[in-house]
């Protein structure tokens, strides 16, 4: 077995600021010793009549010890591209594929609440499915920091308002999507043993 | 105003299961007299880089008193094709065009529970963000001829196994949508006035 | 019947945030003409090893047009002071006493998101046991007055910080429970006929 | 540190179904070499005014490498008598001492699907204030041999039906319960290393 923990973050981004977010957990899941953070952004153009088609991710995902899920919020739940994406996983469903790997997930949206806790829940589901454990955000709320500033723990959030990517999701929130990459990649080294 | 209750049941089938569920709600609603039931089948035709777009439908959901969502529930949540559509309502939502219209929801899937309440949540996640107001079954648990018998009560739930679907949903719960259908009509007429 | 439509809010205080919330929504529900608002305070007093006993209150609710269900937020869920009294609504499920009436809900935490929607997912579960109809707070987030800032649909959201009730929630949270109560006034009114 | 998994199940039961199941679960548990499996049973003597009051209880947590929470699901949500624990967990929540320990859950109702799901949802909440790791049932729906007939992923669920808990939950259920009580053994045992 690799001595390497590698850790994936598939991720959709609409306007790029769930992209800025996927960064910053990467940037927290590169930092600890060991680990291997591939960012692997889906696009619609792997989508044809609704249905998502790109094997290469999925094989790229089989070969992960985490996987992380990203997506902004849109109408109350995570965009139709990333189900996409969720949906065409059946066949790893039903081969038990990514069962016992790590899972964790990261959302965006406009306004501090604004169902977030949604989408995270849907991410939650849909690892379950998978029959892999999840892990949360594992920190309290408003940390002096700021990171948490959002009150989150199934996983991280990160508000968008309504600036561009350059300055949205501010630096909190970026910092929160880094303490999610460092637990997720701590854990999983444990659980590889 | 029109004097006719207009219900519209707007949903995806992938395997044809969840059409036959559609089907039995429409029934239920056209039971009601002074009610218009139309089913509104969403194509994954429509979709194009996991983006729905049909404005027709939009504009066919805008002259209803009622909106019922309906989904197969895949991977712990509704089908990406419903959520396609779902994310293309957002012009209306930032218009509050069907804000105070009434919604439902139904969802089939192959076990008895299935994660089918995380799709039905997700359904009220976004009639909610729309402002519209929400009707449940409406119906206790394992009635005696067979209603409910799933024990549902955020919108109706079928389940397909792994039979066609010649078969599938079974009597019960297709009685159950037209229970469903009947409920919505109804308070769909009382809240015109 | 009636010429007025009651609106009963029901709910849970650990530390008066949530009464101060519980009072705006009945302020909002007063200022509709021909509306009766009543505050139902629920003490521990009234728990007995865990089981509300407090048959008063569920006859108030049985002559209620509409009935907004409150509770902080307490480790991601409703309060269990809250818990014990849906609990002991059972003997009006298996009645079906509380049938078709109106449902809304509302809830503060600490921190901007903290679970919050977690807590009004179950109100409407509980809604939806009872087959009511659920209202939402029908509001676009983050209004120019102020109103909705969290980013709240399922309904009213308010942040308590750790400020006293001398001060918190703010002027802007509580105008938005009074948003909630406008707007189950007006729809109970509407839906009574 | 002790070469012995700890494995607690902290659970209320209103009728005995509840026990039941997490004496299969217990059962499970133990079946894995190394794991010592406590039942830890809820009592509403313990709940004063709403609030539980019970320290050795949480030490008896403190202790644990793993802790699988359980209830019936009552009006769409966990026992009152659950919830009152859960509220009782903030001094443990505040102080991070159930971080990284691994969760799990488990519900009961009358009926297949009966908002189960609800419940699954709430403990998952819970564990995740806490930060710890989730662990679901990690097994497809069902198996030949009866287990997850349900169809259920976050957890284990079982139905009561209207029947004593001499027969209900029936064989199959209770080896769902099982399935979870072995899987969250083996896990806790890789995650301590």
């Amino acid at each position: 077995m690799s001595t390497t923990t590698t850790v994936s973050i598939v991720y959709f981004s609409g306007s790029g600021h769930t992209t800025k977010l996927a960064e910053a957990v990467a940037k927290g899941a590169s930092s600890i010793a060991g680990t291997a953070a591939k960012l692997i952004p889906l696009s619609g153009e792997h989508i044809a009549k609704g249905r998502y088609e790109n094997e290469a991710v999925l094989t790229q995902l089989d070969a992960s010890d985490a996987i992380i899920f990203g997506s902004p919020t849109y109408m109350g739940g995570p965009a139709a591209q990333f189900k996409a994406f969720a949906d065409a996983t059946g066949g790893k469903w039903f081969a038990s594929a990514w069962r016992d790997k790590l899972a964790a997930g990261f959302t965006v949206s406009n306004s501090p609440s604004g169902d977030k806790l949604s989408t995270l829940q849907y991410l939650f589901a849909l690892a379950m499915q998978h029959g892999m454990v999840w892990v949360g955000l594992g920190e309290l709320p408003m940390q002096p920091n700021g990171t948490n500033r959002l009150g989150s723990f199934m996983g991280a959030m990160a508000q968008a308002g309504f600036d561009s990517p350059e300055i949205a999701p501010n630096a909190e929130d970026k910092a929160t999507g880094e303490v999610l990459g460092r637990r997720v990649a701590t854990l999983a080294a444990r659980l590889r043993g």
